[in-house]
């Protein structure tokens, strides 16, 4: 039988007060997490060390389910570990730890999966991961960066055993309610019946004016506390603020500017309190200190570890493997990258020839292989410049002291100094041909490679080395997750350098659920032998096609076909170096919930693949997991994944079920308290806003009345779903949730498609564009207005998709509409001034966008800025021009037909005259035969301004001839200013017909 | 090296989970006590087992000393178990506990003292202990009775170790901040700071507007919870509301009234959540109920133990020990007093005879010796009555039907009938002589010995059976302390019953300290010898007697004299079976502390006896403790007591020196916010009703005007330490406590002294006098008009000790003074009406204690009862006259002088007629010599009323002559009326003397 409940936690006491943690008490004031405890938020900050563990019942009201779920409770127990500073292998202890309980890593999936933590509230963040166990998540393990706005020195590792989730992992059970808590009572029959009435107290009881006036009574009560200096005190008060918050936001009563200003209010007092803090144990001389060890645990054997192997004298394989604790799939790209573009580049920096250079990246390690490497750098010479030649000699030639202190530094004798002209410094100088003996490359390169390591970049790096661990008093090497072992082999022998208090050897680690065994790699040849030998699939390309090979089969055995994404197999096969898949099932009845629900579920939650009937879209009830390890219990694996999977589905269940006690429209007053943003308003606004906006683009889009009706309950809907709890728990059902929830409202069927296709880049129904050209130009006009136009990578608000979202609809779609007069509605309507230039601009930009999409679309560059340059505030039609632009630049006569062309516009723009300026052609003025016969072609094809680019073309094919002929004989540029005046209006009637239209002059050829 | 705090956590964890126990957590919102945690208030009511333990962090803000006391903290560790119900071995488990963390009752002094447990904000009681060691109380062990007003049926057994003070006594180290938390830090170094900055916050800065406000909040959000059924969610509110009104009164915020007012409101809420709990669970149908064993685990063992020896055939001792678990000092007497009583007049009914009968208490066993016991009940014929001997027989003598029945029911023959007289029935009946065989001794016995026991009564009793192991339906047995064991022996044999589901035996239980062995007692008459090899002291006396050898000898190493107190002495005798002296010392520096505070912190808090100087009555440094068990271990004992008392007297310290910070004066105002009763206002109503009164008592007490001036001051301040922290720790230092504030505020000693004397029995100075007749007095006149009058035993206001404080002092400084102008003058400052009637039933009353007072001082009940009925307004006087009166009752010619007096007493009342009514003596109507030579004799020996009861007597006796002469010579009722009523006159001269002096009739003799 494993531990129950009370076992678990004595045994995870007894094991980290062995490891040295303080054992402390769950605190006396709700708190919502163990990092709440002072126990952690104080004593994380300042330089006094600091381990400890502890029970924190948490409680976070919104977490509520009635006793429902299986896994989610308003009550849970953490077990909380602090490690300050880090001992160097918290990753090995907290798997040991587990193992003290019974949860063998052998028989388990333990996977750590990207976390980076942030508590707004206050003021804090770290890096880390979710701990899964078997797909469920059982731990948060965080490298504490940030608390109270300060920055952590030295960090702590903080971890967060979720005590129920690790027993329905150890048990093997469906949900905690039946784990033991001891040998007589269950789980359930102590805490089901206190989750019901917490439940129902925080969402339906709570006296919302009274806990209001009580955060304000408890904040002052802070204030009066820190004025005297009382950190406690003041914490407890900042602690008592959060909860009742939390009681007011469980309640919904939280409404847009309370939210954030009452977060503003408890950040700054947190941030006071550990500020209050810091300068306290400062003035008490932190007396912890006495107990500060070297921190030197781990690592500090491997410094003996260099060889002393003679170095080679031909060129050999060279490996450099850095080990690290697992990497986030996003980041293992990202170096993977940065290695492939930098090592060559370096090694040619370094003078060092090579052979192939290879880079192999997984979670826990990133490889860089060169199938041969030169013993050594190649000797060479190299003039090194000294003083002008006059200072340095005499007009004899005799040496000066300038001379020959050059000539001492170098090395040389004087009588090998030479005279050189230096160009760019302009006159004559002394040079020393200086040689360079090539230096050997271990020696070369146990320089380079910590300063490669470092050079590696992070879109977010953590600090975690104490700083007694630490050279100098630098703030300690930055990485995305610790380094904790490095190889360097140049053949046999090890490169010797040392980055982030890790000393390069011969050690790689094995694969993490077999212990990560340290295993002796003999050679750099040799170690991708000893990888493979240790079940480690090193090649990513290698790694995704036995991930694809395995989920095809698998879901070849139910029928079914899987739905790879490849944005999620890129995912996964960065978070397993061994991959096994593991299919599981779960209930029948959880495919009545909305498709999109259970695949987001699956996917974005628990990174499964999803299982499709093979004739149809329809779901299968099974999923893939992919496991890290071999088959070893496989079944307790998948048992485990179908319970977290079934856990998940039952609070999906509960949302809907809640949600759907009232119709989509009841909620739609609840945007009020969504911010859309400050200057804007908030979503109650934009909706009200779009429900107006809508009415004026429908003629504009020439809406029938009954699809205008529908666009106006589309549009009055739209934004609904956003306060429902389904679409608060997984924003990105939005749209998804609101058709559904339509649908089942008796909603008409084009309204919900209206509503579920705002979302798309490109609605199908004319109902669904409707409401996204609304939706996407609202937030144009009112967003640039408000000074929030992207600027560089910035783009909080995704108005470059918004503007993508207007254009690509209307040209795919090719309908046409006015872009300029839709902008001018929308600015009209907006709460703040839009002004025209404004409105200039954000046509600009759509322009911009609308370029990329033509571009994108396989069309000439310059055939999209011609047609572009002339039209775009209607995209289709300029979509359209493009077409047939190019559809005209790729015919064989084009040659002709441009130059012929082009020779009129030139001709009108060396005059620098404006076809507005000139005079209209007389007949009388003409000289030349040429000049009346191209004037006569002109009458006879030309019936006014052409509609479209073939139009104008077809025209100006039929003028070629004639222009020619009249260029050939005719001196536009006459003396008589008159007969010139003629000659240019003639010339321009013909450049003026692309106006509108296209530039021809952006045309390569022009 | 001892366990550390947290190792001793764990160990407690441990042990009790082996035992059974479910391991919880601390509650999330501020707690006072364990008690309070859910898993205590609700789970001890209704009828599901529950055994739980778990740490609790207790915050109480008014034990707050900013980190300054050795062992008393704001939050203090509580290791919390509640066992339900009873195992039937608690304390044993419990000692198993201490055992476990290190503690050896062997080589410690442990001790169960007494402690009723009562917690009236949650209506809450229980019996039970404070658990000492080494003198420090290190646990709690409560048989809750009560909870939220609900009687718990199974009772639960609690125990509440304070983990701070058992650690303390296991390190055998000075104050808790010295404690190793683990094994780097210190219990010091991670909480010092946190009680310094909480007692701050409590005493200094916590807002009281706010924590109002948010007091009433928190009651309204429970309400609402309970109208919702919420049990738990209302719960916390109740402890947020305690928490709040804690900060509140350690602010000193809480005024009488609210006070009051705020208790009525928790109390009333915690009573509803009990309700509601009990209800839920009830619907629940008890789900727990499922594990409920048969709870007999002990005891049914003994159910074999009775043996099958013969009946002895000649008289043979008999012993009967009732064992117990520590039963509280005056229980042992209460129950020792009772069996000395009872058992021989049970054996008169039993019609057993037997010899001498002897009564053994000690805390753990109550003992019944009888050193010969008949074996049998005698034979004997008993007379029983039939029906009418007419309904019986018919006229020719022959049996009717009637007598037949009467027959056969009591075995006889119609033939042995007898008919007699019934003279109380009046008639004849008919009787039949009923043989009844006398029964074995015991089997009689086995039916009477559980009804002794039961008759034994306590002022409080509690239950502790479980409903499993009660016959029937019944609530219980009910007893001091939980009966454990029982041993009934007639010589060898053992009387078989059982009682509260206990079995009697033969095995008795050896001492505490040794493990409480089961020791086999081989006969009754061995009794004794195996309880001395016990080393047990069974006799008190012995006891007693060892314990003054004893704290005398020690008292003499240190050249001192030990102060030793009947009332502690007998205390301490009923606290342990085996005394040993321990003498321990404390700082001399503790001697600058008030010689009472010390004195009363010795012997009320610790049941110490002080020592003092042999050549004064200064203390010496030092105290003796009487330890249960022998001398192992006895150095760790001393310290640990050394300790406690060190930690007391730095409390006291912190009181004096925090007391004063301001001088007495200032306390007044303070009066405010303690009530004195009800209708009568607070205690600064009363200050100043008593400085009114004092004004006007001072010229009826013939004060000089520096005397009148001090008696204002005294009676000013006298009242004004109850507000001072010294007094509210320890009520008894009252007035003590005000005299040394008094000095040290600079008052005149002659002010300092009074404050001191009030409340002395016996006042010493005029003024201490004044000041205490005063209160008195006020005291009477309130509180009997607010109907409070002492009736039966009920005397809350102490109002008999209060009058018999008024009369003592005026009789034993023979002041003369006008009681009943007094209590008028009092009257009329009561806030309420104090009737006419009321006065006179005041003045009846303190004459009443008046008349206890003089005979306790010896004088004859008649003198004291003559005079009173004719003076008590003066209690002076009235004793003066008792005392005269007395000497006259003692002289040997008293028998001469009262019958004289007598006659003419007894003439004039025979004749029922009042002195008033008689004419004027008329020397006229004198008919006989010997009337004229009484009225000569009286006109020459009376000058008016004699004004004592000398000056009266010393007339009568020279009157006596001519009075005998006179009756023996005149008929006083003659026929003429006008001349019997002139005789009538002349004697009524005489009887009329004793008015308002003494009623003679009253005297025996008379």
């Amino acid at each position: 039988m494993p531990l129950n409940f009370q076992q678990v936690i004595l045994t995870l006491q007894q094991f980290w007060a062995e490891k040295g943690c303080l054992l402390w008490q769950p605190y006396y004031t709700q708190v919502g997490a163990g990092t709440m405890n002072p126990a952690t938020f104080l004593r994380v900050l300042g330089p006094e060390p600091w381990n400890v563990a502890y029970v924190e019942p948490s409680v976070r009201p919104d977490d509520g389910r009635y006793g429902e779920n299986p896994n989610r409770f308003q009550v849970h127990y953490q077990f909380q570990v602090v490690l300050k500073p880090d001992p160097g292998d918290p990753q090995e202890i907290y798997l040991d730890s587990l193992k003290a309980i019974g949860i063998d890593p052998r028989r388990h999936d333990i996977r750590f999966v990207e976390d980076n933590w942030e508590q707004p509230a206050i003021s804090a963040w770290g890096l880390g991961w979710e701990v899964w166990l078997d797909g469920q998540e059982i731990t948060q393990f965080t490298y504490f960066q940030q608390g109270g706005g300060v920055k952590l020195d030295p960090v702590s590792v903080e971890l967060t055993y979720g005590l129920e989730r690790n027993l329905i992992g150890l048990h093997n059970v469906k949900t905690a309610w039946d784990l033991p808590w001891n040998d007589t009572v269950t789980y359930g029959e102590v805490r089901r019946r206190e989750e019901f009435e917490h439940s129902k107290y925080y969402y339906e009881v709570g006296n919302v004016q009274a806990m209001r006036e009580v955060f304000e009574r408890f904040e002052r009560e802070a204030e009066a506390c820190l004025a005297q200096g009382l950190v406690l005190p003041a914490h407890d008060y900042v602690l008592k603020c959060s909860h009742t918050f939390n009681i007011l936001d469980a309640r919904g009563a939280v409404g847009v500017t309370e939210r954030q200003a009452l977060f503003r209010r408890m950040r700054e007092l947190a941030r006071r309190v550990g500020e209050a803090y810091l300068e306290q144990r400062k003035e008490m001389e932190y007396p912890l200190l006495k107990e500060a060890g070297d921190g030197e645990s781990v690592n500090r054997e491997s410094v003996t570890r260099t060889t002393n192997l003679p170095i080679p004298n031909i060129p050999t394989p060279f490996l450099l493997e850095i080990g690290t604790e697992e990497l986030p799939a996003n980041d293992v790209d990202t170096a993977h990258a940065q290695l492939v573009a930098r090592v060559p580049s370096l090694l040619e920096e370094l003078n060092l020839t090579h052979g192939e250079v290879r880079v192999f990246s997984t979670p826990r390690r990133l490889v860089v292989s060169i199938d041969s490497l030169s013993p050594r750098q190649p000797d060479r010479e190299d003039l090194v410049k000294g003083p002008p030649a006059d200072k340095a000699f005499d007009k004899d030639g005799v040496a000066l002291p300038a001379a020959m202190g050059f000539a001492k530094k170098n090395g040389v004798n004087t009588k090998d100094l030479v005279v050189r002209e230096d160009v760019s410094a302009g006159g004559k100088y002394v040079f020393a041909a200086v040689k360079q003996t090539g230096r050997a490359t271990p020696e070369v390169l146990a320089e380079a490679l910590p300063k490669l390591v470092e050079s590696i970049k992070f879109e977010k790096s953590m600090r975690w080395l104490p700083a007694s661990r630490r050279a100098g008093n630098e703030s300690g090497a930055a990485f995305s997750r610790p380094i904790r072992w490095l190889v360097a082999l140049l053949g046999e022998m090890v490169i010797p350098f040392e980055y982030a208090g890790v000393v390069s050897g011969h050690t790689t680690r094995g694969l993490r659920p077999y212990d990560s065994p340290e295993i002796v790699v003999p050679s750099a040849g040799k170690y991708f032998d000893v990888i493979r030998d240790a079940g480690i699939l090193l090649d990513k390309e290698e790694r995704k096609a036995s991930i694809v090979e395995q989920v095809n089969q698998a879901a070849a055995l139910v029928g079914g076909e899987a739905i790879i994404e490849e944005a999620l197999l890129n995912e996964v096969t960065n978070l397993v170096e061994m991959p096994t898949a593991v299919m599981g099932g779960f209930d029948k009845e959880s495919l009545s919930l909305p498709r999109d629900v259970l695949i987001t579920v699956m996917k974005k939650h628990q990174r499964y693949f999803p299982v499709t009937h093979s004739q149809s879209t329809n779901l299968l009830p099974h999923f893939i997991a992919i496991r890290n390890g071999d088959d070893l219990g496989i079944d307790v694996v998948r048992q485990g994944n179908e319970h977290v999977l079934g856990a998940r589905f039952a609070d999906a269940n509960f949302f809907v079920r809640e949600d759907l006690k009232q119709p989509l429209e009841a909620y739609r007053p609840g945007l009020s308290k969504i911010i859309f943003q400050t200057k804007l308003g908030s979503m109650l606004d934009k909706s009200e806003r779009m429900l107006k906006l809508s009415a004026e683009l429908a003629p504009m889009l020439a809406l029938s009345e009954v699809e205008a009706s529908n666009l106006q309950r589309a549009t009055y809907l739209a934004k609904a779903d956003l306060v429902t709890q389904m679409v608060t728990e997984m924003t990105s059902l939005q749209g998804i949730i609101g058709r559904e929830y339509a649908l089942r409202s008796g909603e008409p069927k084009e309204v919900a498609d209206a509503i579920g296709e705002q979302y798309l880049p490109v609605p199908q129904t004319k109902i669904g564009l409707a409401v996204a050209l609304t939706e996407r130009i609202d937030s144009l006009a009112g967003l640039f207005a408000a000074g929030l136009a992207p600027t560089g990578a910035k783009d909080p608000f995704g108005l470059r998709r918004a503007a993508i979202g207007v254009v690509q609809p209307l040209t795919e779609h090719g309908i046409s509409f006015d872009l300029r007069e839709a902008v001018r509605k929308a600015a009209k309507l907006q709460p703040i001034d839009v002004k025209e230039e404004v409105q200039a601009q954000i046509l600009e930009f759509i322009t911009g966008r609308l370029s990329v999409v033509l571009k994108d679309a396989g069309y000439k560059y310059d055939v999209v800025d011609a047609v572009l340059a002339e039209q775009s505030d209607n995209p289709a039609r300029a979509a359209e021009a493009v077409k047939q632009l190019q559809a005209w630049v790729e015919r064989e006569d084009w040659v002709t037909i441009l130059p012929g062309y082009a020779r009129c516009v030139r001709i009108i723009r060396s005059a620098s005259v404006k076809s507005g300026q000139l005079p209209v052609v007389s007949e009388k003025l003409f000289v030349e035969a040429e000049e009346k016969s191209l004037y006569k072609a002109i009458r006879s094809v030309v019936r006014g301004q052409p509609s479209n680019v073939d139009d104008f073309l077809n025209i100006v094919v039929k003028l070629i001839p004639s222009i020619n002929t009249f260029f050939d004989k005719v001196l536009v540029m006459a003396e008589d200013q008159k007969i010139k005046q003629n000659r240019l209006a003639l010339v321009g009637q013909i450049a003026g017909l692309s106006t509108g239209l296209a530039d021809l002059s952006k045309l390569e050829g022009f």
